[in-house]
């Protein structure tokens, strides 16, 4: 047996008590006539004492010769600790040992496994199985595990039923890029994995399944922003005879139930905002409304004076920055470089400070008087003391950018409380969105998202007016998870598929066997996936999703601790009916 | 909202309240005044009633058109049904209906939707969602579902934290053949999917997650032999500071905890049995202990006799099929033709009736007499009224083929009992195996299998003694889970990689990073895995896997449903800087 206790276990109650541990040597001090071991493992450290005077010759020199991250084992009396330690909670007792045995001897660790660590993310990340024994990566597996487990616990409580879709599917055309499986077996055919399980998720539904759900690995051959990973993991819900109340209740008690069992938190039913108010009060369709800051719209009193770059400008906006009133020019003036950024793209900022007097001091007093001023502070809620920031330009990209430094203004304020959890919903989603580049419009959410029914007359009119039966789960200015009620007939899935660009034929063979389906009695239905990496960053108070995840890939999509993806045999090439054409310089 | 209740819920305390249901239509019989429809969901089957007198107009005639599949809500009232039906839980209520809403019409079904289906297999899979509305399918995925969700949490309980582990890695040459998956980014190179997680979750120990597990899916590209998926899940388990006795321990109360907590089953400490005494008592290393008819090993009383066919035989053994005594000539020669097809490939069979006198009657009476056969009855443990059969040949093969025969009789005289759960440990398998054709030893489990200490100077002298600490979970008849002590040192897995015929440059490039791992740290470790989709079945008290898959494959690797694996464009494969080759004729 290697061990009696695990290295967290220890308490002022096991004095005395003989006990076997096994851990790694985390902390060697030396000081001549004792040594001290800090024994690490996953759930928690134990100090360990040799003594020249009490412990065994033997025994006292092998342990001289313990490096860091040596395994061993060591059995020995619990007894109380001088200098007791009261940060963890093994730090009222040590280990007297008798008997030590190296159970496998280390070499020096490229970095120190402790929670700041000198490793840089390179390192790190080869050395992927080392950093995990660093607490701050084990305790976001472990959290991540725990996220799982409430999720699965509570969604089974309620009738769902986790059932597996398969990995090897088939290619589509519509949506991202996908990974693809040459098949031996099927010469010059390919299975593709699949981005979601969403055809699979409906065709349960019409299978009868009611209710669905499955934590599954997706799959997206994108090139990859900061913090995206070609392989991500999704919460995948699906539900039959359901309105979009009935979604949206049942998703919002089960994030409701997370952030209950796993903070402790309650928080009050959802708010609820459409598409079309995020992008006018916050710039956003993913708002973080832990703070304010709300857009205020300008142009009915900013317009129509003297100041040319306003009066030209399709929107006006502005927000009241609480308390920013004493900024000095040159801090002011940072902000404007900051938004002045390519990154941000705005041509310029105009600010306005409302000060303690009533009066107000802007960087446009020669077009504006007091009581200008006034109005602008009363549609952006300034108060006495706050700054107001102004951006115009074009309606969209103007929101983005206000956004943009909303969002910055909240995280310099410490506005963005890591412990602080602010959902909310968005709803009526526009149907499609318009690519300029393609020149077509494209399905906001995915094909198979329904319009509402009052809309359905704009769909040939006027589709970039048509509103979408989806939704999105936000929480702290992340989508957490995306929606929608279904289109669950032929005839209407064959109208979408139309508008998106689709012959009859293309429809046919590529979502053929879905429609062909909704022909056999397929009941109304909706769900939504969750993204479970981001859920659990967000929930964990962090914002990076690699840190949640084992064994991530980097920005090139490549694992470098077992550097896949790497070259295979021509034999291997052959079987598979495939050769490599290496790209031409 | 569609529904107040679900279709199995209503019972004779809700009459007289007025309910709305959404569901298919089973079953639809129209006797002119009277209409009753069965109303089918996931949760069971509701009776609805239109009655000529009592129903309005206008929905009793929309009633007329209801076709079978066709899903619709209705309203109306729970009253108490004229004839009862004690066989389904609602059988003591209908609803006379006096809204009938229409959500979705349905096309004839191709197969009915019954328990017993006129489809065929091949109809039925292409229709799989429709096949899944039936009982006996669905059904089985929601047992699948109860049968993961009690491991979870079981292992949870236990402090086994679930990491997923990635999909996209690269490949190897040892084991089965590989899925792969081509770069976009990495021009020439290709991801391999996993056939197991085996190598992360070793990492994960060195890594001090101490106690990992996953359900997870895995991938191996080979020929299928029926029941065999391309894609299979696995509940993979792992363990750090373990011995053999405590993997054995921990798993064995897993599957303890299943059997209680799915069928009320309490199951005694598993029985061991050595890889040799399986091999010699049942002919096969995953016997099925639910029944007798052990071999008796006959050379002792049966050779240096006058019958040449023994004499000259590396094996001449038996079993007692009891009761078989009685089996007429037609009989026997039926089972000596049984074991002489190809699949069983005996040349011959004698038989002995241990008749109720206690006198003897074989097919070999020329060569042996009363008091011989007396002891053929002593060693196979035959007593009056049983048939002893006797295989001869050499020693592997007849083994093979006397278990065939035993599990043939087994089933043939219903001792192999599907309710009945018979659990037991194969262990001390040989580490290695021979194989012919490539000349060279192959790891019987996998190359990380740690040998038995004392067996480690066979290494180069008898590799084929060579016993691995390795142990296979067998559950009637079936191996349900199999495992290993790992190699956790750099060197003996540096040897064992030697032995199993890689250059050592080839170890470095394919396995350098688990082998690095071992340098900083590795624990003493060990673990096993689970085959869900077999686990699932045979607790399900059946044989095939494909019933307790939503969506399996054929055995050409095809989603018939799907119709993957398909074409892909040529701009895929341009970006993925392959081509196909079509093989020649």
């Amino acid at each position: 047996m290697y061990r009696t206790h695990n290295c967290g276990a220890l308490r002022a109650s096991d004095i005395n008590t003989e006990v076997t541990l096994s851990g790694w040597v985390s902390k060697h001090r030396d000081k001549g006539f004792m040594i001290w071991v800090d024994l690490r493992d996953r759930y928690g450290i134990t100090q360990l004492i040799f003594d020249a005077e009490r412990t065994d010759k033997a025994v006292f020199e092998a342990a001289k010769n313990l490096g860091r991250e040596f395994v061993i084992q060591v059995k020995g009396q619990v007894i109380e600790r001088a200098s007791k330690n009261p940060n963890i909670p093994t730090g009222d007792i040590e280990i007297l040992v008798n008997t030590l045995t190296v159970l496998n001897e280390s070499a020096v660790p490229p970095f120190t496994i402790e929670d700041d660590t000198d490793g840089g993310e390179d390192i790190r990340m080869k050395y992927r199985y080392l950093d995990i024994r660093r607490n701050p990566v084990k305790n976001n597996l472990l959290f991540r595990h725990k996220v799982a487990q409430e999720v699965r616990n509570y969604l089974s409580a309620q009738d769902f039923c986790e059932v597996e879709t398969p990995y090897l599917i088939s290619s589509t055309p519509e949506g991202a890029r996908d990974f693809v499986v040459p098949s031996r077996m099927n010469a010059g055919q390919f299975y593709a994995l699949p981005q979601s399980p969403q055809t699979f998720k409906q065709l349960l539904m019409v299978g009868g399944m009611d209710r669905y759900f499955q934590i599954v690995k997706c799959f997206r051959d994108e090139d990859l922003r900061a913090d995206r990973q070609p392989e991500f993991t999704q919460i995948d819900c699906e539900m039959a005879f359901v309105s979009q109340e009935d979604v949206m209740d049942t998703f919002e008690g089960m994030t409701r139930h997370l952030l209950k069992s796993i903070h402790g938190i309650e928080v009050d039913k959802f708010p609820r905002m459409t598409f079309e108010e995020a992008m006018r009060k916050y710039g956003n369709d993913k708002p973080d409304i832990r703070f304010g800051m709300e857009f205020g719209e300008l142009n009915a009193v900013a317009q129509h004076k003297e100041f040319g770059v306003f009066n030209s400008a399709e929107l006006v906006v502005g927000i009241a920055v609480p308390g920013a009133a004493s900024y000095t020019r040159k801090e002011i003036d940072a902000l404007i470089d900051w938004v002045k950024r390519p990154q941000v793209g705005a041509s310029g900022m105009v600010y306005c400070k409302c000060e303690a007097d009533g009066s107000f001091k802007s960087s446009v007093d020669k077009f504006y008087d007091q009581e200008d001023l006034k109005n602008w502070a009363e549609v952006t809620g300034a108060k006495a003391g706050d700054l107001i920031l102004v951006l115009s330009g074009p309606a969209n990209k103007t929101r983005a950018q206000l956004s943009a430094l909303r969002m910055e203004l909240g995280n310099r304020m410490g506005l963005r409380k890591s412990d602080e959890f602010a959902p909310l919903w968005v709803i009526d989603f526009p149907l499609f969105e318009y690519d300029e580049e393609a020149g077509r419009y494209f399905a906001m959410h995915h094909p198979f998202t329904s319009p509402k029914v009052e809309d359905i007359p704009l769909l040939d009119t006027d589709p970039g007016k048509v509103r979408a039966n989806a939704y999105d789960m936000v929480l702290n200015g992340n989508e957490i998870g995306g929606g929608s009620i279904r289109i669950h007939d032929k005839a209407t899935q064959e109208l979408m598929f139309k508008h998106l660009g689709f012959t009859k034929e293309e429809a046919e063979k590529q979502f053929g066997f879905l429609m062909n389906a909704f022909q056999y009695g397929a009941p109304p239905h909706g769900g939504l996936a969750f993204g479970l990496d981001r859920l659990v960053a967000i929930l964990g108070g962090q914002e990076t999703i690699r840190d949640f995840i084992a064994f991530p890939k980097n920005n090139s999509g490549r694992d470098v601790m077992i550097d896949a993806p790497a070259t295979i045999t021509p034999e291997q090439l052959e079987e598979l009916h495939i050769t490599v054409v290496q790209p031409q310089e």
